[in-house]
């Protein structure tokens, strides 16, 4: 595969429109509050306003990507949970019985499931989009869990998604995943990418047990010695200790910064793409808001090395993009705040005393 | 005035319903997501069965109180605003302009301003409710803020309030305050019933500088040291150190309590009535839901006693019931997540591993 497509996506992932920016603050400022009273809800106003190039920027089509698709690894043991559950579960999105079905309806915004790599063939269904680029990954234990040519292919079909949803209309996107033992290769990417040893971004995931998680450490440790992915390569990373729908998170990611769309990521496994997807260009990093910090140790060390300060801390861990919901709902107060509040001028409210 | 009103609502103030906290729990637990996943979803769900008594309990009608009042003590010059501010943003409120009306169109929730007594004759409107006891408290730098009769009444006023609200259908109420220079009665219940120093406890407010905090923390100790306040007797601390919107808040809370309402604490003004409920009614505890940690210094001391842990940390410090208003939104989520869930058996998922 030719890698024109990336160049072309990363040479239009621009840096965030200070004019606007500088307007959306001064904005805040004569809106009837003490200044600087509504805290984050003030930034998140500004920087929205910086990604979208917009003084008052609206937050109406929201959506959500879940991405799901199966590893190769949960042949080692790595997970509380059996594989054949990520096909189960993307029919229970479907069906929308699951956890960001009913977050996505609390906050008004529609689910797009997209298969990646479920290591089964799922039945055509209208609101199934299918990037699948295998029947899941390989056992990165024992070889690279993907091609470097599946690595960019898994990236070009969330760009794909992206677009499509930016078509129909989109002002904000979340990011989320479904992979039975997808904690693995998150915490091999962000072994890989911080720097931190493995058992200090490794966790249980689903439930596992202490001694499943020492096992997992070394399955991650072996997976590492073996494929020596190079931390300056994110391709490189992706292909050799990824997922696929991990790749497609970070083509989301791209492609949402490229059409100045804000994107909200989730938890560890969507942090694990944001890891890929800063590497190849960390001008993407302006365009994140980090949703909230998972229950999982790992996604720490992400939040750190990205430098984003989550906006929730709710103790979740279940992905599919459910912090990320809840999270937008609070970017789309933040931005009513700046579009709706009255200035001190316009109510006749008196300004602070001198 | 007679407090048979106050042991009356007092008596009515029960336990949790244990036996619908331990469904709900158990429906939790066979929800299509990993056991806890949800982390403090989860718990809210099962808190919010508990008050009401229900399984599955739904959170539709929402209503946020914003009660104002006005501060004998602003003479002292605690404030970073004029005391006509309070009027000004009490007519602003009731235009749809400040940030309470913003945040609450977002959530869909009612706001219901009070002039529990704001220091101006307000013009009627069709959505003031009026239960002013007099034009602002008094100095209490001086003298007692307001009599034992007043403090009676703030409370009575407050239950008015909350009975007309669940009348009107209730599921879930936000407390939240306006009142140039509450910050400063708000320290010196907190002070008087934490045990905390008063420069622990005492903060900037809406943006005084380093010497008007010295000034406003001195204010307090000598109101304290003149008025003395008994922490065993919330009734003398509300009439000696409070205020109207104070008494007024607590007594929405207590009032919700007695009728299996959840009550969101907003931020330091509505957490200092919390404390004044609480001394009046230890079981009242069960039915908060703190919103948020204020930049308020002295909120976290408030949190603390009351052994609350916040949802939300934007280090917001407007008041009104804005952190009140986006914590309702998550307690909405928590329980939409209880009731419209998949079931593992519903959804044909396959349960955990052993």
């Amino acid at each position: 595969m030719t890698t024109s497509f990336l160049s072309q996506i990363l040479k239009e992932i621009g840096s965030l429109d200070e004019g606007a920016m500088a307007e959306a603050r001064a904005r805040q400022n004569i809106l009837t509050k003490p200044r600087g009273s509504l805290g984050r809800l003030e930034e998140l106003s500004v920087k929205i306003a910086g990604i979208t190039g917009k003084v008052m920027p609206r937050i109406e089509q929201k959506v959500i990507v879940t991405m799901a698709g199966d590893h190769g690894v949960v042949a080692e043991g790595v997970s509380a949970y059996p594989q054949k559950v990520t096909a189960q579960m993307v029919y229970n999105f479907l069906r929308g019985g699951a956890g960001i079905n009913v977050l996505a309806r609390h906050i008004a915004a529609r689910v797009v499931v997209v298969d990646m790599g479920v290591a089964a063939n799922l039945e055509p269904h209208p609101s199934l989009v299918s990037k699948k680029i295998a029947l899941g990954t390989r056992n990165m234990a024992k070889e690279p869990a993907m091609s470097r040519e599946q690595a960019l292919q898994a990236i070009k079909g969330g760009i794909e998604v992206i677009n499509e949803e930016v078509a129909k209309g989109l002002d904000i996107v979340g990011v989320g995943d479904m992979g039975i033992g997808n904690t693995t290769p998150s915490s091999a990417i962000c072994a890989v990418m911080t720097g931190k040893p493995v058992d200090k971004v490794t966790g249980k995931g689903a439930g596992i047990g202490d001694e499943q998680l020492a096992s997992k450490v070394k399955v991650i440790e072996t997976a590492l010695a073996l494929n020596k992915p190079d931390p300056k390569d994110a391709i490189d990373v992706l292909s050799k200790v990824g997922g696929f729908e991990i790749g497609g998170i970070a083509g989301v990611i791209l492609g949402a910064a490229a059409q100045h769309i804000p994107v909200v990521i989730d938890g560890f496994i969507a942090g694990a793409a944001a890891l890929i997807a800063t590497k190849l260009c960390s001008k993407v990093k302006g365009y994140f808001i980090a949703a909230h910090v998972s229950a999982e140790i790992g996604h720490r060390a992400i939040l750190d090395y990205l430098g984003l300060k989550p906006l929730l801390d709710l103790e979740m861990r279940l992905g599919e993009g459910t912090g990320a919901a809840l999270a937008i709902s609070i970017v789309e107060a933040a931005v009513k705040t700046l579009a709706e509040m009255a200035t001190f001028a316009d109510a006749g409210v008196s300004e602070k005393l001198d």
